[in-house]
């Protein structure tokens, strides 16, 4: 991971176009609020490392009850250097703080990310990707 | 910090004994359940460190609202290694996935944190150390 | 709309007897509280017109993590007379309150409710308006 | 009911290997944990009957906005004795504390249980019981 | 427990004018509704006994943040005829639903029930169960 | 109202410097984050009224579970032109939504906004204003 580059492109990765014209197609400036202040200003603060801030978000996403943003920040949290593991132990974490059912729900969005393979039917593999933020 | 510690003894620091005891007058199962299943089974698994766990577990308690484990834990990941400046990344992380007024609340339990003593009137300063977890 | 009609009669429109059929078979006595508790005696409160009341009730659907009610009171607010620009601007303030994840499942929503054409097959078009609150 | 079964053989009743290997595979410490800690050392506690324990699960469930557990739950009431009605008043009771949404959710995932044999085409029938907790 | 007296009877027991008084003075509609709709509608339903939807309430207390009406319940469940061990295992319930903040935040209100002597200084006895709700 | 000036000159009225005083004490950043983008951006959005966001807000901050902000909204409500009235139909339909509990701790911040004077001891009242937020 470039340390120079902006948080949210190595977050969204080959996705960041998709995601960006997905939530500028949902409200322009919705968007754009995302981009700018979400990412450009709260993401870009220098204190923390990304991997540690995509952790963090991974847990504040299990705590609004696994939203789609699950899957997209456990992509990051990979995507910034975070081993399986690591993630895995930032899920559970979310045990103690939240219970079991948010932590399920969690580790449900898990599972789909590491096994994306299980699910599509012979010859719509590649297919699964385009749409997997949904 | 001493890696080899177990997590709880880092975060309680000097309040440990306290901490357990008030939760203990709780109710003695429920003191024994945070002991032995929340930090000596999730906290104590390996793959994070100490630092990064206390700072999504700040996260997670302003998700919660800001209850007074919100300050056991700011202090936790101030013990662990955490820089002033690193824990108000974490809480400031809380807005764009929790909206301002939980991460408000966040950074008055660090200001009350941080500034304990402008609260005692005079001769009172010592006396607020038995009570911060309150 | 005619401020002496029922607040249920707006919000619902077409789908008045769709909804409560569907409440009452899920429980009778639930769809009896609903409709006379609920609608007809918080609802019929005489404060506020009823654009507002729908433009509050789109916020606080978004607060409880978008369930199909908030597609039901979205086009609740179009009914009783809100432009489309006046339920962004409603879904828009959930951001500061409730940050962005809440927000964007708001937009979702309301995506769908503004653009249902694009998702059946073909000859499946009319089937989507029976269940559209599912 | 055999009040010495383990809580977890009674409410998972012939559905208890398979949710055990299902939770196992999103991660073997997990599927541990709530075997170990959340089943035979908290809701293995004397003072509640079994049947008690699974209505409030259920109306814990409606708060966390009835996730797929709220469905285990429900059949777990059933499996330790409750009768419809009670489930019944169990999940009304959360309109006044909770409000509607969460209530009506609930109820739906109530009626997806006791009325399985609406949804699967014909010859598909058994096949539902594999998928039901998802 | 006489079963033909209205839930709220016993439940508020001899604080139940104080807290119609407390409520009205809100505001006299809320005050009403909680009376008519809450407590003698969905309260008086006949399936459960008062005792089991009184450590329902508590436990859906517990999840809201433990807001002063947990105390209110607490001393319901009791007034219902529960044991203090049955209200101690119905809030311990929640620690795998929900996590140990908001269990313990359950516990610290029924300890402000149990010992209440503990924290007047000499001479304020008495006054305390005129503001023991807030 | 003047309709011409910025969202928050009308929603704090003359408390305006002190809250940005306090918001700023907390952490520099987020008292920028809350001016500019929270209130300058978000709030100064043209579709509704600011009468209408406040009302929204207060449904919102209710829904939070009634933190400080929501005294600041009620009488930011006031401020933009609301009747007493349309700020207790604004809570009440929360009712149906989020339940009593939540409701009642929203009355009860409304009461003490109306009511300060009851609460001073002789001598004290001016002062209150000074920690009004708090």
């Amino acid at each position: 991971m470039n340390e120079s580059m902006k948080a949210r492109t190595v977050i969204f990765g080959t996705q960041e176009d998709r995601i960006q014209r997905r939530l500028d197609a949902l409200d322009p400036d919705l968007g754009r609020y995302i981009r700018d202040f979400a990412y450009d200003t709260v993401y870009d603060r220098p204190a923390l490392d990304l991997k540690t801030k995509e952790l963090i978000a991974c847990a504040l996403l299990v705590s609004l009850g696994s939203p789609p943003e699950l899957r997209t920040h456990i992509r990051g949290a990979l995507n910034a250097g975070a081993a399986e593991a690591e993630v895995r132990d930032a899920l559970m974490l979310c045990v103690p703080y939240l219970g079991f059912p948010r932590a399920v729900a969690g580790f449900e969005v898990l599972r789909q990310h590491l096994e994306p393979r299980e699910k599509p039917a012979p010859g719509q593999g590649t297919g699964l990707q385009d749409s997997e933020d949904q």
